[in-house]
């Protein structure tokens, strides 16, 4: 992450103090999972010790499946970084971890349907939670609305289907369109009108599986997608109505953390 | 919040295009709550809908049980604006009222003890979850490594616990110190010396039941928190334990969000 | 624009000077076109006098042709406002304006083809830059490396044609993925491999023209996109080729700044 | 430049794409001049290169000729490193040395008079403009509204000549006061209100040349400026009508850019 | 002052908490000069107040002489908005009222010279400061390194004192260079190098008095400035012996803060 | 001091100059002391020579007692950036020094007493401000709105001493409550609601001495603060009242800058 991002968390997490390192106790740290999961945050959590001059070590990479009790990171350098880095780099290891074990899990389910997340993220953290989706092995889906441009039912309302496909297709020969639809004819319109990805939204699984031969028979490039209401518990019904993305806003708004904690030992210096 | 703060979020959320309102369409926007729970976010919502032009204004307030259905928000202006404002405002009142909601349901398990927060919060995202635990009744805890100075596992490991709470309590007289400790003998040590908060750390409610009469009857005026492994599940044992307070990393690490939707109908202008 | 880019762009021009207002003289100011070209750069420059506290007024639109002579906007408020907004306008409006008439030029001669920019961009203006190239007529490609995934000659060299491929087709189903090519063999690989565009790089046109036809038949959905060494000159050849887009790092590279001038008249106050 | 500047220009190369460096395939690249010029952007375009851990040496200096085909600097990292830095890095040496080969080939015709910038650049992009201009062997002149007051037409207009330069000798002593006239009177009034420099704008060689003996004979201290309307092509009479100085704004507005590209060869790891 | 600047100082004095006005209870608010001196950062206080949505309005302007029990400024709106600027305009005016104060006491005992400011300012608030030397009615020397440069003591010593002030000529012709010597020679050879002003540093008003005579006769054209140990007490020595300018660190150094208050009475409202 | 603290304060310094170094001369410089005071800023100052990349070393450290004449840093690296660094490690040093030295002579005159600050602070300075109270042997009181909540005049006259007092325990546990009474009545009031501090505001000793023993008595836990017109002169009599800390505000308002400066020797390289 760029040094005014790694500063802003840095100025969140210490308000007015004055950072200042003394390198009076020499000590080693370990960040130690509490949790089954899948890792993620690891970059994040190394650059944290590193501004604050600790050396730091991974010892699992990201994406990797970690077992509770496993020691994930070593790190040593002054006392003083280290308790100023603890909290930060758990943050991050926490909340990240946390999207990646649930990605993981939904991955898992939906055999060989990608699992994509969506733009309902935290507020300023949008990048780290879409890395967090890739580590648990789903799609970024858009980072944002410069992306690949949608057509959603709010757009639909205002302009009509064919209106607003034609003016999203103006964005750029670069960027795919996808289009939200809730029958067949929506969804062969769309694709007609170029859409490169429909969207199934909120539509039952086997409503989703009723539309979809019609439109690969027309549209073999055309992606199909489904989102709305998808859970871990339903997921699979979904992955069977043949889509081959489902979009789940559940990866990032349901997405407990994974829980991790840093031990401390002391190697030299006056206690 | 402040202008630099909305802007960066708007940032993210838009990416590369230059935001541009244009008038073309009017329109009216409703935001609808689609589960029962505790409101927070609402400050925010309406900066996010004004910052593009957009007249917003509150049906519900921050703190208030919102029920299924209920409209929370209503807009009106240009549908660029609202389609512009949608995601981020939705973001703030899911993210946030999710938390509130959950602050105000342990709330309740907890009879007259106050329920508070930690720094386990997303990076970059504190102050409003902060806010959200207050919404739901609850206590904010520290903001940040400037506020009360605490006195930790990993501090107590460095350099013991007289030595570690003597230097806390020179941090500044308008501070309090709070001591992490596991034993009576701890508790009564860190009292004497001039602790303001007790918080006892990752033990069960029948050792922290034990603990509390020997600290409050010498030393009346602390107060006594406990923390560590507390679930919404657990919670009211610990409540009956007799402490003052709960702190509890499960209000931001392990809330859902609230399910909020958009609806938009167009007023006047080409469709 | 945001508030934090546009403070950015006066602070470059008033230094350590304090901004302050002082409403002492009441003007009138025209900003008259000293050339014939097509406009860009319009909201920008209504901002910018916003900001002053100064009402301006667009008499003309971004992506609109306009002569020698012809006032594109009128501003009137304090003398001090004026002549603070006056260059930072006048500075987006020749450099986008520059931009929306080279790309206005290179439209004319493409025909059907899409003239599209590139990343060769200022740094720090490239949004206001592909802006001007859609004023233009044109498409603005890529804003930056998170949108459409390019495969270049440098990923080639590095990794060979099919490992790049499969690699970029990883980052997501939203996003196009585009390979530079210098064969036939190499575009039909490509575009077997998934790529949704094709580039043809530092070729001719006779070069382009024979590779075209193969990948048309097999891959009709592939878009063929020309670039490298395209000048406004030889430009017409290119199209002739039978490509679907050309993309000119000419349009941002060599666009001269479009005249314009600024005009006050004195309604009231103490000269 | 500042790590904030630069973290600003990566961002928008780099969208939201998180950057991190992984070290799989060592490479070496070379920036390769494909024109003739003068080289700007030296230190910008290495400052890239080691912000993404990868080292990078010049072999030209910023204001030397340089030839088509000389290598200008050659750089050793991780693969990825270095394509991250690539486009930004010829970004700043295209745009830079186009202006500084502009400003040299103005400074030959121009003989022993100063070649001079103006406030004409682009938003956010000045100070490496200006920058430029000094490697072409030119002059910056004013950074900003904070450096040298100019006594502009607009100003003038306002409130007429002697108030205004009155008005201007109050800036400070430690700042020029610069007058824009278009008249022999107005100019020896200028200079008998104390102006350091006297530019004539909008004006014919002959007319300049008539005004010119009568500032320097009785005010031989005063620099002559002359400006407006003022191209490469016409730059030669100006030169030879007697001044000392002359501004173009036609460095920073009409410079195309020289052609630079980079190309990478693998050293070692899985291509 | 800028948007960003304003905040940055807001969020300085509220730190973490979410700045949110409630319009509960009205009141109006006066701010009492409580000492005798020169008003400054009447401007930067009103802006205060406004960001916070209070109406607020000036009483006595910059550079005015007020008394102790002046109301300098009132304002009315919600009293949480006026307790959230008041310290923060509390503290603009005391500071910059303070260097006024001062500044203008200076300027009594200097008869016709100048009195300057210098760059020894707080960090970060250097251009507010400058601005009360102004409101004082003295003049603000250079506002950074980009303004007038200057030859100072440890430049001589590392390229001697011609190298150092042809180096400085170089730095374009808009600027003043001016050259700090400690004698005669070194007056007379600066001024012949071309320096526009120079200044006499750490030298009695004596030996300043012996050497101007010289450079006068010569160099009428080249300001004389006097500095180093410069103060209130000592000033009118200097002022004697022919200079035209002192510039002074004390003036931003030793200026003590003006003292105010601000006074709030309830209008209506829940108290 | 975080990355982008630093870079605001020399972007102040150097305006638009591209920040540079060129290792042509290295030289040697020495910070010394003029005047005799205790020492802060150190850290700051190391942190400025180091962003130039020059060696710098401390030969004093904060809080010590320093004498005219003392060398406090060494440093040794290029010349171009010991100048670059020059002004603002002494701004840091003189400013950061004076608030120190005045800090440490209050100290001495309040025996057992606390010395602390206040708000009134330089805008944008407040944390180096606190700093150098702390290295004074001061408290630094509150950092910003956050840390613990006072109950002051104004919001008194708002609300009623009750009210007002009852709403900022409310504020969170973790936070003192200070309320500023004028009265021995208001004072065991503000103890009986919860008060942890009580401040006696603009009482003059005696009347505080009269306040003190009720509240002693009964609220032994309360820590008693004066504050209000306390300057070094009377401070003593404030002490002999018997409370256990005096807040200043002169401290941070009336502090005279201590006196340092840089002498630079030549080591190699062309002069």
């Amino acid at each position: 992450m760029l040094t005014k991002e790694l500063e802003r968390f840095i100025e969140e997490d210490m308000g007015s103090l004055p950072y200042e390192i003394v390198r009076d106790i020499n000590a080693r740290a370990a960040i130690v999972a509490k949790e089954d999961g899948v890792l993620s945050g690891m970059a994040e959590a190394l650059q944290v010790f590193r501004y604050f001059s600790v050396e730091a070590r991974a010892l699992r990479e990201d994406g990797q499946e970690i077992h509770s009790g496993d020691i994930v990171l070593d790190a040593e350098g002054s006392a003083g970084g280290i308790l100023m880095a603890e909290r930060l780099a758990l943050n991050f290891l926490g909340r990240m971890s946390g999207i990646a074990t649930l990605t993981a899990q939904c991955m898992k389910k939906a055999g060989k349907v990608i699992i994509a997340g969506t733009r309902k993220t935290t507020p300023g953290f949008r990048k780290f939670e879409k890395k967090a989706i890739i580590a648990g092995g789903g799609d970024p889906h858009r980072y944002s609305l410069t992306d690949a441009v949608m057509v959603k039912d709010n757009h639909i309302a205002l302009r009509g289907l064919e209106n607003a496909v034609k003016n999203a297709k103006k964005a750029g020969f670069t960027r795919k369109v996808e289009v939200e639809v809730e029958s067949a004819e929506d969804a062969l319109l769309a694709s007609e009108l170029g859409a490169d990805i429909v969207m199934f939204d909120n539509m039952t699984p086997a409503e989703i599986a009723r539309c979809i031969s019609a439109v690969r028979k027309r549209y073999p490039h055309v992606i199909i997608e489904a989102s709305g209401g998808i859970t871990p518990e339903n997921l699979s019904e979904y992955a069977a109505a043949g889509v081959d993305v489902i979009s789940m806003g559940a990866l990032t708004r349901d997405a407990r953390w994974l829980d991790f904690s840093l031990e401390v030992t002391v190697l030299t210096g006056r206690g």
